[in-house]
């Protein structure tokens, strides 16, 4: 059983009806793939699902109809361009994204360091956005991509506004190495966080990687509540984190108010 | 029965096996969601997906535990963050927008004008990247948006270096009227294509809209082939395209050489 059946599989929930249990192999096809696995045989695919080769065919043939899945030119699977269409519709990240964007071009503009937005989901930051230059620090982010909360600078934000049995998760859990420097004990990692939300704003100083140090501030929703943070990635080797926190505060404000009149 | 329904059903190809049944069903309800419905009742997805109301609240269930869907605060069926996390694993769009991100930003930074990036799907130009600024030219667009393609700039450059059969599809087909200005006769199209594929450029002017304007050129793939075509989209008034074209092109290179060396 692949890692990608996990939360698409009905196992465990007693006898599914024939069509629950369907639906869940089919949604198990789809969650095969992830950033490791773009491109998957159909042997891949099935044993990534956990299903036997023949459901595996024909469920990959019925997506690949339908475009939810395309085939490459040696006969590989990977998801497709209507899936890919469908999933634009999605108004958490892609209605952020369209308010952000203009903001997050002025930022990039003004610095030409990596920019970055994310949400949360659970006790995980997913990127929504990023914008990167030629020359900007490498960072090891991707659009749509996940990272646990307690070491990033988007991550410290959103973990500082979550409800406090999210806090209580992450810091009782186990708290990934990344760096020598990556905040590891529960106790600082909560000092951490009250200071992120007296200064509003998060300064994640090459926790993840030892090279790059990001400036993190919250966006916050209509109703004030925080709805995503905005961070701007730049070389340690010579950073000063307060001479960039206006520029990246000034750019959340913009998002922030366009959100705000969006919903008016 | 919806709009929404069309690919995916399995409707017309005789009596299904229940399992494709289901599949087809499954994914009948995802096509309900365009950009006009994003956000969807119960009632409307049932309606929209072509299916009884009991059986589209059972599938949206099971989507939903997926992440697939997510339900807002009225109890409305939307695109879920899941969804779209597998969804930027799809390399045509998601591959395609990495590589040209950075010289997108590099020409909006030259112009503060809209640029965009599109790919052929079919007869239509499907939009996988966009930049705007908050003071460029209204655009009609959106990423992950459809357009034909006879009246855009991008759409002339995809359609004047398709396959024959694609030309005499769409020149035979309806040519829809946007303005006064877009070219509708068969003939004139195809005298429009071959200048296209003459100057590796297209200029559609005031076709979309009565006061834009679009440079279009091809970005080709590791091959040669086109892979996708780069826009910039400016205001009408005063435009002077040649004078434009020069930094779309180096744009254009840009992100060609990038693809042709990731397939190295």
């Amino acid at each position: 059983m692949g890692a990608g059946a996990g939360r698409g599989a009905a196992e465990g929930r007693g006898e599914p009806r024939v069509s629950e249990s369907v639906a869940a192999r089919l949604l198990a096809v789809l969650g095969a793939f992830d950033s490791g696995h773009r491109v998957l045989t159909l042997t891949g695919l099935a044993h990534r699902a956990g299903l036997p080769l023949a459901t595996a065919h024909r469920l990959a043939a019925q997506l690949t109809e339908w475009g939810a899945l395309e085939r490459d030119g040696g006969g590989c699977y990977q998801i497709g361009l209507r899936l890919w269409e469908v999933a634009t519709l999605s108004p958490r990240p892609v209605g952020l994204r369209e308010a952000a964007l203009p903001f997050m071009e002025d930022l990039y503009e003004a610095t030409h360091e990596n920019v970055q937005l994310a949400v949360r989901d659970g006790t995980e930051a997913v990127y929504v956005e990023r914008i990167t230059g030629h020359s900007a620090v490498g960072v090891r982010t991707r659009v749509g991509g996940r990272w646990p909360l307690h070491a990033t600078g988007v991550g410290l934000v959103l973990l500082a506004h979550s409800p406090p049995a999210v806090q209580d998760q992450v810091c009782r859990g186990r708290l990934e190495r990344f760096t020598e420097k990556t905040v590891r004990d529960p106790r600082r990692l909560r000092a951490m966080l009250a200071e992120v939300r007296r200064a509003d704003a998060a300064v994640s100083d090459r926790q993840i990687t030892m090279d790059a140090l990001s400036v993190a501030v919250p966006v916050r929703g209509p109703g004030g509540d925080v709805a995503a943070a905005l961070s701007l990635v730049v070389p340690s080797a010579g950073a000063r984190p307060h001479t960039l926190m206006p520029a990246v505060r000034v750019a959340a404000r913009g998002i922030s108010r366009r959100l705000g009149r969006a919903a008016e």
